[in-house]
Parts: structure tokens; C-alpha cells; sequence
């Protein structure tokens, strides 16, 4: 099994759920000159106190981050550091996770909850991938390889097949998302967008569903712990070429139709 | 060639574009009973000329009706005099489609102009079809005919094919539209999650790509006129049923891969 081997890795939304999952497995791996930049948008607060647990056990992998993907300034300042830190190796990974779900129908769904899923899922990883491409282009160009890959220049776009105009009523018959799917269709078309916009940058780009994981957003019901679906997407990163930039598959790696 | 003979009907952006050519094409078709309410944002201003002269010609036809799809009040001013004019017969067709393009690429699209055109594509057409939704029941209702038809009571979303995952390289290689693109793939998503949604309501909804059009939005390099275009589209919305609830056809009745 092909491992990933990114040096430089920004994951959002990383003090819980599957965020800090990855940055869990991303630590425990063997991989030489790994940085995890683990985001949170509140890094002192209770909730990422699992975050901090994990970061005093890999003090030399893990740093943490405050990072609000609502806020420019929180992103601008974000990236300044990690600039500093990644200096002529650039970043190799973005991994954009933070996500919020919201319920509604086309009936009862607010306009209040479409801008705030909208601002999250779709506002967010559009200004954060916007303020780290140039450490994306810098990690391509050093990286001195043909093609494409996430060991060289990536974003991971955390999507959910409820964003699939074919698949979204599997999950939607069970949780009436309205605001939350159509985000994800946006963050798709994002996807798409920016791998054909990047790929002369070198810059792989790619839409995964996590599968219904068992976290506070995916529940009770959900049908999967993090750990499996972590370990899923982590091995489909490691496996992914030139040929797939754009793609949208799910943690298996099986392809979801649009 | 079957006719749509829908009796009310609104359309928003109506005075320019395709908007207009819709309304005149019609208001020319012979059909008793007809009221098309012909929405514009500011339709005592100078760009509102071509469509006050059309009332004219069409007075017990055309209502002309204030309607700005960004601005909450103004919809719901317009949804009550719509209610009023409409009474137990209801809204047989929604027309959304009012839009805003916006160019960019995934390096250079500003956060003001995703923000512009997700409000005027994914928000108005959101809140549009929210506000007027219980006159497309009342419309479903008083029918009494079973299945779905564009004459019984339904939403017409005019998308784009750049809203496609699958085709928007197709004009994106010529005109580069980051903002509009997303906010495309946002209306077919709302498109079949209202389908979905609304089904049971008896009312149908589908997602129009109105082919290359020469307008202020399409330029002079579109490939076809607006006559043409809206002629096609207005066919296609007369043999649409409850099969087809959810599609995403362009203006020849083609289905276009999401
Ligand atoms: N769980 C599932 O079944 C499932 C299925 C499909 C897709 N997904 C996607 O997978 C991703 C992770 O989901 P999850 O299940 O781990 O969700 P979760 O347990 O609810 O965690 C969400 C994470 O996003 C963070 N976040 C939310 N808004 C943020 C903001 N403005 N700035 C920075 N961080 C923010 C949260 O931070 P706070 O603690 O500060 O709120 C938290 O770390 C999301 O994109 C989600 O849509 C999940
Ligand atoms: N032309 C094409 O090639 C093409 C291709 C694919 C899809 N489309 C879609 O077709 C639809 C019509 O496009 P078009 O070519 O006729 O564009 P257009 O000539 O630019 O006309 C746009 C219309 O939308 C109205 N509008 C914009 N913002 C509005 C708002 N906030 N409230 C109310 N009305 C608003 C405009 O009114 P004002 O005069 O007040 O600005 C105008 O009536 C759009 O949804 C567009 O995305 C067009």
C-alpha cells in the first residue's frame, strides 16, 4: 500500500471530527521532515483540547494553527506563518476539512443557514486555496518532478456525495441537507474549476467523499468510524496522478458521478 | 408543436436579454387567460423602455411588476401582488431567470464578485421560488389533473452549461467564469433538490441551458440569437412531465451530463 509521502500538510478544522483524525494518522506515519500545520479556529479553547493532547505528543510534527476559514484576516495571517515555515519547500498539502451542515428543505430552509453553509463550505476553501497557491506553486516547482500528486502540490477538497446531483438522495432521504448539498456541488465545481486552472502551476486538485462517518456532523447513524475513513482517504491521496486532477471519488476510491 | 399553455406566468430579469424575448414570444402565442408577470428590478428606469413598450402592445396580457431577486422586501411585495392577480387559479410557471456574470479565474476571482453572483444566481432564485411557492401549490391544486407539467405549475431555472462539471470547459476555455460557474452548479443542485422536495406538491422543476446567446451577457462572439434560443426553450418547457422533473436539458431539449 503506497503511503503519502507530502512533507508540508495544512489540514482545516483540524481540533475534531475527521480533521484531527488525519492529523493523527498524518503524525503516526513513518515520513521523514513532516510538518502538519493542524487548524483550529479557536486552538486555546476546551474543544481543541484533544488537538493540543495530540501536538504535545508529536511536538515536532504537529504545529497548530488558528484559523478561521470565515475570516480573511484569521486566512491572511494564517498563511504568513505557514510561509515562514514551509519557506523554499512550499507546501505540498492543503487539505480544506472544515465544514458545516445545516438542515432544511427547499420548503423551510433559511436564508440565514444557505450564507452561513455557504461562507463555510464554499467561501472558505475558495479563500484559503486562494491565499496558499503561491506555497502550492512553490512546493511544485521545488519539487523538480514531472506530473502531478499530493506528494508534490495538492488540495483535497473534503466534499460529500450529498453534493452529487445523482447520488445526493441515498443520504438526503435520511437528512434533508438542502444548504449543506448544494454547497458541496459548489465546492465540486471549485474542484473542477481549479484543476483545470492549476495545472500548468503543477497543482493537483481533488473532491473526496469521507463516506457517513460517525462524528458530531455524520452522528449516531453514520455507518463508519473516523479511523476508517481517515485511512481510506489518506491511501487514496497517496494514489492519485496527473490523469485524476479533478476528480470526485469517494473514500474507497470509487468514483462518484457528478 | 405542442404549445406551453401555461395561463400565469412570471419571469424575472424581464426587461433585456432573454428575459424579454420570452415574455414577448409569450405574449404573442395564442392562449386565453393569459397574465405574464414581467419582472424587473427597476422598471420605470430607462433599461426598462423595451419592456413598458411591450406592455403596451400586450396591456390585458403583460403585468409589469418590481421585482430586485437580491432584496428579500422587494420579493415579498412582489409575491403578494402576484397572490392578489393570481388568486385561486395561482402560478402556473416560475421563470428564474434574472442572472449575473462575473469573470475569473480560480487565481484572480475576488471574494466580492463570488459573493455578487451567489446572491443574484443561487439566493434569488432561492428566494424567489420560496416566496412564491404556495401559488405554484395553489396552481397544482386547482389544476386537478395528475403528473407534473410546465402548464399545471413549475419552476424553470435558466443554469448554463458552464454550471456542468462535465461541459463547462467547453466555453470556459473562451470565456473564463470562475463566480458563474459555481453559482450554476448551485442552481442545478437547488434544481433537483426542489424536484425532489416538490414533487409530492405537483410541481416540476428543471434546469435550462439556453445555448450561446447573443445578449449584454453573451457578447457578440454567442452563437445564436435570443429569438431562437427562448423559441427553443419555451418548446422544451411544453413537453416536459413528472419523468422529467429534475432534468438539465439546453434550449434543443438535450440533456446536458451534470
Ligand atoms: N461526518 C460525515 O459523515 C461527513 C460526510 C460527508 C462529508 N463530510 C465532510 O467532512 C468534513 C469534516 O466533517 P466532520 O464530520 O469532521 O465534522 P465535525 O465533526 O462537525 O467537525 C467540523 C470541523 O470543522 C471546523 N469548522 C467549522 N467551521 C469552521 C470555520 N469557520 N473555521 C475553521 N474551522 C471550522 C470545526 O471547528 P469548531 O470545533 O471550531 O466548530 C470542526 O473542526 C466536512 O467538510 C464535512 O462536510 C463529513
Ligand atoms: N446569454 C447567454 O449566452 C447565456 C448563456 C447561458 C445562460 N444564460 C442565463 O440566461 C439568463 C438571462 O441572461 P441574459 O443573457 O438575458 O443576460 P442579460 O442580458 O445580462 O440580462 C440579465 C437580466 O437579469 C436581470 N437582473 C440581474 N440582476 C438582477 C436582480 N438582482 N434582480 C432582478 N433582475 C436582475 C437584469 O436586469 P437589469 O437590467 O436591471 O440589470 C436583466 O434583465 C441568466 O440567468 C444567464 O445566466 C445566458
Amino acid at each position: 500500500m503506497a503511503a503519502l509521502k507530502a512533507c508540508n500538510i495544512l489540514i482545516t478544522g483540524a481540533n475534531r471530527g475527521l480533521g484531527l483524525e488525519m492529523v493523527k494518522q498524518l503524525a503516526e506515519m513513518p515520513c521523514s521532515n513532516r510538518q502538519i500545520f493542524a487548524c483550529s479556529r479557536e486552538p486555546d479553547s476546551p474543544k481543541s483540547e484533544a488537538l493540543r493532547e495530540l501536538t504535545k505528543k508529536h511536538p515536532n510534527i504537529i504545529k497548530t494553527i488558528c484559523l478561521d476559514v470565515t475570516n480573511p484576516v484569521s486566512i491572511k495571517e494564517a498563511a504568513k506563518k505557514v510561509g515562514a515555515l514551509t519557506g523554499k519547500t512550499g507546501l505540498n498539502l492543503l487539505v480544506n476539512n472544515a465544514g458545516l451542515a445545516k438542515l432544511g428543505s427547499t420548503q423551510n430552509t433559511t436564508a440565514e443557514d444557505m450564507l452561513a453553509v455557504f461562507n463555510t463550505n464554499v467561501m472558505g476553501p475558495f479563500s484559503v486555496t486562494q491565499e496558499f497557491l503561491p506555497y502550492l506553486q512553490t512546493a511544485a516547482k521545488a519539487s523538480g518532478t514531472p506530473g502531478l500528486s499530493c506528494n508534490k502540490a495538492a488540495v483535497i477538497n473534503i466534499s460529500s456525495s450529498l453534493g452529487s446531483m445523482t447520488c445526493f438522495h441515498e443520504i438526503y432521504n435520511i437528512i434533508q441537507a438542502f444548504p449543506y448539498c448544494v454547497s458541496k456541488a459548489s465546492l465540486n465545481m471549485m474542484t473542477v474549476l481549479s484543476a483545470h486552472d492549476c495545472k500548468s502551476d503543477g497543482i493537483l486538485f481533488a473532491a473526496l467523499h469521507p463516506g457517513w462517518v460517525k462524528t458530531d456532523m455524520g452522528g449516531d447513524q453514520a455507518l463508519i468510524e473516523a479511523k476508517e475513513s481517515v485511512a481510506g482517504m489518506l491511501h487514496v491521496m497517496s494514489t492519485l496522478t496527473e490523469k485524476q486532477t479533478g476528480v470526485y471519488l469517494d473514500y474507497t476510491g470509487k468514483t462518484i458521478p457528478w
